[in-house]
């Protein structure tokens, strides 16, 4: 077995420790005599198991205790929908800054439920920049303000918290959580798929300001009522329970290797050394993004042809490179490069990205 | 590493066979490099997985090919709020059948969106029977009627297919899908979480007559509109892919079995042997569900007193059968015999049984 390093934006490689634990686990957890997967939700084994990921989780992202952490199925779209139905009354506008496809999507969840103000837009830009803070045209009475925090797809990502005042910040964090520190007390509400950085798909978190869960929101059913989630301490149904066991051991594993700060440092390199290669390529690789805001996480960019592009792809899953080919949306090759890829990942795609630049450039 | 008898109402028992083959593939699925979820769910390998888990589900259960087959995250409890929403104009009457716990849920998922009405309820004879159809009040202009094919708590089924004329019977069948044939044709809609008979926790089945996804329904995001998933293979967000991969390996393992004729005749025997030990036990353990109507899946029994109760449930712990304890909606005990449950389990169960009537009976 060889195992690739995959550049797949997500669902994205696992640390492989993580992995082996999951497959030493499969038959039988912990002597019981049946897997994690098999076993009751209410159970005192899988309850600890919960409970361990959300301690750990609070750990490595230094949560505040007047925040609830909740563990739901699915990802980050059907929280986008959720978002107006908690905390908008009906007609209430919302705020939403647009920094690329992700921005778009948490949009088009919401419009049926809240009056969308667009406060900034960066497509007029091709979102190589995020609209400066000083632009947006912020709502008095807004019921909150939505951010994606890095765009996967475009690579833009915002390095400061914008302050917005004493309106609350909500921020996709699906695909940039966990890489460096947060400060979550300057957000009202934290939400990320899991499938990026902190584990597998099928789970999602959300982290909110207590204080938000008291607002009336819309009608709407107790199974979308992140209040009635909360209360329950994510058990109001049955959890993806594995989904949410595979998420607490890459957290433990992030503690393990030395927590935020550790992944910021790692992000910055293995950022830097791509970035680099593209830059240093003398335009054979392009990447058009505002330097100071180029995502960590997610780097697009681009080859002087399609044929050159298809052949990119080909060849660097020949060499054990999986996962480039860029979105639909945009074309091109993407690299991520989450918190579960070793810098020596993004090693080995400088030197293919080199190699094929002097075969073909 | 022993194996135990998991009789856990869900999530539940799992094949081996299955845990063992995703334990193979836990960090190289098919030699491409990666774990199955770690890919990419739009790239060729996944998506051969959920086309393969698709054509093998509609071999499973004859599904007509007018009817949509969805995979949804999450559980069947979401299912009860989208029904709602996308199959009743606002204000209008939906029919729900009560017939145990879950049932209660589905309308309390419902009953922001539509004016419920309940056309039979047998809670006043404590769930032992499902009132007969002769007497449900059917409202002659419901958006559809919903019944719930097995309660797992209560361990009441329904073995006929009611009559509901014109109107689309909607079903729960999370917990006896794929235990016996079942005629979809008679349905406009059946939903399941899989925790049970299909695989694991965390993905839901709907299977739903197409021209049904042509009803304007209510304002909601497209997140949780079912056309749209239908219209995009289930792939309109990204799906829990790992979920879905085992969901697959459990349904092509049933196949192999033998199909559901194989599986309504492994859940006779192993319900009959169970049933069958209450019965000639002298009341020392009590089922007062009418026969007629007993649940082949999931049987809910009691003893003399609590205190035997938890004697019951600790020492069937020490003997290898796991998750005997009943819900804490009635106490007691209960034993689910899903399609992965060997009648082997069921007999140990029998013989655990009568060897802890000699001693405390």
């Amino acid at each position: 077995m060889t195992r690739a390093y995959n550049f797949s934006a997500g669902p994205a490689t696992l640390p492989e420790a993580v992995l082996r634990q999951a497959q030493a686990e499969m038959l039988d957890w912990n002597g019981v005599g049946a897997s994690i997967v098999e076993l009751s939700h209410r159970g005192a084994e899988f309850m600890g198991v919960a409970a361990e990921a959300e301690a750990n989780l609070r750990r490595l992202l230094s949560i505040p205790d007047d925040y609830a952490v909740l563990f739901m199925a699915g990802g980050a779209t059907t929280q986008q929908a959720l978002l107006p139905l908690n905390f908008a009354a009906p007609g209430q506008t919302a705020d939403y800054v647009v920094t690329g496809h992700w921005s778009r999507t948490a949009i088009r969840q919401a419009r049926p439920y809240v009056n969308v103000h667009v406060v900034a837009d960066g497509e007029p830009g091709g979102f190589r920049d995020i609209p400066p803070r000083a632009q947006w045209s912020l709502s008095p009475d807004a019921a909150y303000v939505h951010i994606t925090a890095n765009e996967t797809i475009h690579g833009v990502e915002y390095r400061e918290v914008p302050d917005v005042g004493d309106v609350p910040l909500f921020a996709d964090f699906s695909s940039s959580i966990a890489s460096g520190p947060i400060d979550v007390s300057r957000y009202g509400l934290i939400y990320a798929g899991a499938q990026k950085n902190l584990g597998p798909v099928g789970i999602a978190v959300v982290i909110v300001r207590r204080e938000l869960l008291e607002r009336a929101g819309q009608p709407r059913a107790d199974i979308f009522t992140y209040a009635s989630h909360a209360a329950r301490d994510s058990m109001l149904n049955t959890p993806p329970t594995w989904n949410w066991y595979l998420l607490g051991l890459t957290v433990k594993w992030m503690l393990e290797q030395g927590g935020v700060e550790e992944f910021a440092r790692r992000s910055e390199a293995k950022a830097a050394l791509v970035y680099e290669a593209i830059d240093s390529s003398g335009g054979f690789y392009r990447n058009e993004v505002a330097p100071a805001v180029r995502s960590r996480m997610n780097i697009p960019f681009f080859l002087p042809d399609e044929t050159l592009t298809a052949r990119f792809v080909a060849e660097s899953r020949q060499a054990g490179l999986l996962g480039l080919k860029g979105h639909k949306a945009v074309g091109g090759i993407r690299a991520s490069l989450y918190n579960a890829m070793p810098v020596e990942g993004a090693r080995a795609l400088v030197e293919f990205m080199r190699d094929f630049q002097r075969r073909h450039g």
